[in-house]
């Protein structure tokens, strides 16, 4: 069947990149003679699209720079320009979306069925049942925050977590589960107890994790976690991660396994009309750089 | 300065109300005679909220309900009708957000600007600087995950969480803070550290919690964490939580604090074209419920 994962594999041989470009549109930054368009955040994107497909494993548009402009027509349009234009590349909805099973429903809807995309990002905090109705989606990615790459993401991710300490104790209230089968030992750091718990709720091989280029050390710890589960990395270029030392730290034993972010860099690398082929140099250079180290 | 957390308590006392209706439209549940209508998610809510406004301190639409089904115009008319008829009544936007800085200014944009929300539900996994540009809009409420009512919930709230052991030692990368100055005994779930974190963001008192009211005792330990902090409590109604358990456990000490949600048990209460009288009768019985227990 193909289904993300496949597609994903079929991307990384193919275009013979881990790369995956963010499309996160800002129109105070798009070049001038296009900021007057109605359809500008369209057009802004597809050209990036066009000008970079053969050289990403993946295309992330991130759908807080549609919403915030009442622009879901035109996440809706690039979305199917991709798959008409460039079928083999996934398409990944960047939405961190997190909520309790029937509400869960409507976001799959939302991602799965209105846009068409091929994963979604989903935050993990609310547990498994929250992200059963996207695993139900067979053929889609299910993509679960476990380390990101801004400072902040210290604060929960890695304090050290115990699942023994607490089973049967704490609550009168009979649903409160224990934590699960899984456990931790006492000083495992919260995102390695999201990627055990993530590797358990994967029962169909569709999940993949989020890990912050910006903590390469942790990154080969979720490596070593996860196996050969795809990770997607954002934090290189404005973020400041180093692609030397996330591909070590990040692939597989095959030189894969990885959706290595750029955004802003790609994106706005150029500001006149000739910025999608400033971009696609960038991409390219950034696809180039990656590979060095595989 | 009128604000989220000053609405909520001039609702409160003008009311006489601790109940927030949750507004999550499902088309498959209107009554017959509203499912053909072109704008049916507006008009089933508008006629639900007319029926209650006068029985709730607070109103909570639920965004995946309208994107599912590409009505975001129909939730910004929404809201527009509850400003214009309802003013004294603050509008919850149920989205539960969270990215890092740059995407979390677009969501506040989407949730503050476009749809002129008062509050916004947002995940605190990525941490304070995901937090900070919602905070940034000083006159809007933040309502932070911090004990889901669902039961997947335990799966990473319920993990005991200790701040001393990995302080400095476990990662390399220069920006990998330390998890905070807010420090956690071994044994504190990791709910109750996110109650204190947020205590600690909270600089400007704009903040408030969701814990679910599936767990009484967890309520009640946030309660004694966060003082006055308003806590959004969903999961009576459909999903069990118990009404006098919740109220005893939640209120402050002035007897108020609280924004207990109900929505299906309200919303599809009748599936006539009475639908709206019945969702009343039991927004009324709600209400007076929870008031027993005040």
């Amino acid at each position: 069947m193909k289904n993300f994962i496949s597609s994903l594999a079929a991307s990384w041989k193919e275009n013979d990149s881990l790369l995956c470009v963010g499309l996160d549109p800002d129109p105070a930054k798009f070049p001038l003679h296009l900021r007057d368009k109605p359809d500008a955040i369209f057009e802004f994107c597809r050209a990036i699209v066009d000008a970079t497909a053969d050289l990403v494993c993946a295309l992330k548009p991130q759908i807080a720079y549609f919403a915030a402009r009442r622009a879901e027509d035109q996440l809706e349009a690039l979305i199917a320009h991709i798959h008409a234009k460039h079928p083999g590349i996934p398409v990944i909805l960047d939405a961190k979306r997190g909520d309790i099973g029937s509400t869960a429903e409507q976001y799959a809807i939302e991602a799965f069925e209105r846009y068409q995309a091929d994963a979604v990002t989903v935050n993990p905090y609310m547990g498994r049942d929250s992200v059963e109705p996207w695993l139900a989606y067979k053929d889609k990615g299910v993509i679960l925050l476990c380390r990101t790459s801004n400072p902040g993401g210290s604060e929960l991710q890695f304090l050290p977590v115990g699942a023994g300490a607490l089973h049967g104790g704490m609550s009168a209230s009979p649903s409160a589960n224990t934590p699960s089968s899984v456990t931790a030992s006492p000083h495992t750091p919260l995102f390695e107890h999201v990627a055990r718990l993530v590797s358990q709720w994967d029962t169909d091989g569709q999940c993949a994790l989020v890990v912050g280029a910006t903590f390469p050390a942790e990154l080969r710890s979720v490596r070593e976690i996860v196996g050969n589960m795809p990770l997607l990395v954002p934090g290189i270029g404005a973020q400041g991660g180093d692609i030397e030392a996330t591909v070590k730290a990040g692939k597989t034993e095959s030189g894969s396994g990885l959706m290595i972010n750029s955004s802003r860099a790609i994106l706005y690398a150029g500001k006149g009309e000739d910025f999608a082929e400033a971009a696609r140099k960038v991409a390219l250079e950034t696809r180039d750089a990656i590979n060095r180290y595989r």
